[in-house]
């Protein structure tokens, strides 16, 4: 189960609220990016950026240089997957389908030699599974250039909105169309790096991935 | 042109940097959700809620009871498309092609009646072009427990990474393959609500953006 700490618990819409820890982690799991909030000189900043998960932990990364790692310290993280657009009979009802995760709290520098290598196969397995045993692996002057990040999923909070809209009573007469406009997320088809060896074959990991979605 | 103030400044991968207005625009103008980062108690907090635009303003929304748009303020709001994984020869140089825009800035609290109206209007028509007009508008009860906020573009950076790995020099000779797995985001087929009196058909409005993705 996931605990209830005062910037967990939804003040609003608490039906959306999900309790149960293989939520948080399905939802994280499916993920391709999060998005990870940081205060930087008192104002909050928003950056688009990759992640995994070990356990209870997930790990994020990025160049040494980076402001919005350096201003660590506290921080949020946010994974959405938007599901669907819903349609109501008035405006004020129309909402989103959709499965989110945010996870609270202090991120600490990885320091350890093996902790950040795992992490690091970690954020890299999410983006692309089978991609780490298939490349080159990192050198020490790459190992040194990069900050490596880990985050407690203990403060965590999921919201899912699934189904059809909900609409004010008198409403359900008029003869309005509502409903769901369901949102797909596809994988295309492999673009191979035009400098590639002719003939160099597409990994199954990622052929298959590409057709399966 | 975007101006250029120290937040909005990349200092690193530069060449990612866009400074077209235009750019700012269609990205956001493509979008459905964002991530809004506010501060809390001292805390990032970041939130996913729809958004829209008119001219160099964008508009949020949300109950008036929400502890996000309350602690307002300063604000940064971000619009991500993730357009594919990008694998290289090296874990390394793994990325991610993608647009994105972060905004900065001072969330104003609209309290002009028809400017309220305008911006939730450009919110619904954000995630549902056409719909405003097709549905029952709020009533003065739903705009009392509605809040408005209304954020400038003028303190803005797209940043925008597209094309193939770039890998180091010496691994181009590595058999591996390497190139992008593009992602697609498409439309499903309306789904209906169950309680809608059979024979209702699909608008044009949301039935075409179904079929064209």
């Amino acid at each position: 189960m996931l605990s209830s700490t005062p910037r967990t618990t939804l003040t609003r819409s608490k039906e959306r609220a999900r309790a149960d820890r293989s939520e948080l982690h399905a939802i994280l799991d499916a993920g391709l990016i999060c998005h990870l909030g940081v205060v930087v000189d008192g104002s909050p900043r928003v950056v688009p950026t990759g992640y995994g998960r070990i356990g209870d932990t997930l790990y994020l990364h990025g160049s040494t240089g980076a402001t919005s790692l350096r201003a660590a310290g506290d921080i949020c993280v946010t994974v959405t997957h938007l599901d669907g657009i819903v349609l109501a009979r008035s405006a004020f009802h129309h909402s989103v389908n959709y499965r989110s995760a945010m996870i609270y709290g202090p991120a600490r520098a990885v320091e350890d030699a093996d902790e950040r290598l795992a992490g690091l196969r970690a954020i890299t397995e999410q983006l692309a599974p089978g991609q780490w045993d298939a490349v080159r692996g990192p050198t020490a002057k790459e190992m040194a250039a990069t900050t490596v990040l880990a985050l407690s999923l203990a403060e965590a909070s999921v919201k899912v909105r699934q189904g059809p809209p909900v609409d004010d009573e008198e409403d359900y007469a008029l003869p309005t169309w509502a409903g769901v406009l369901p949102l797909q997320v596809s994988w295309g088809t492999p673009e191979p790096d035009p400098v590639l060896a002719p003939g160099t074959a597409v990994p199954a990991h990622i052929a298959e991935r590409g057709h399966t979605g």
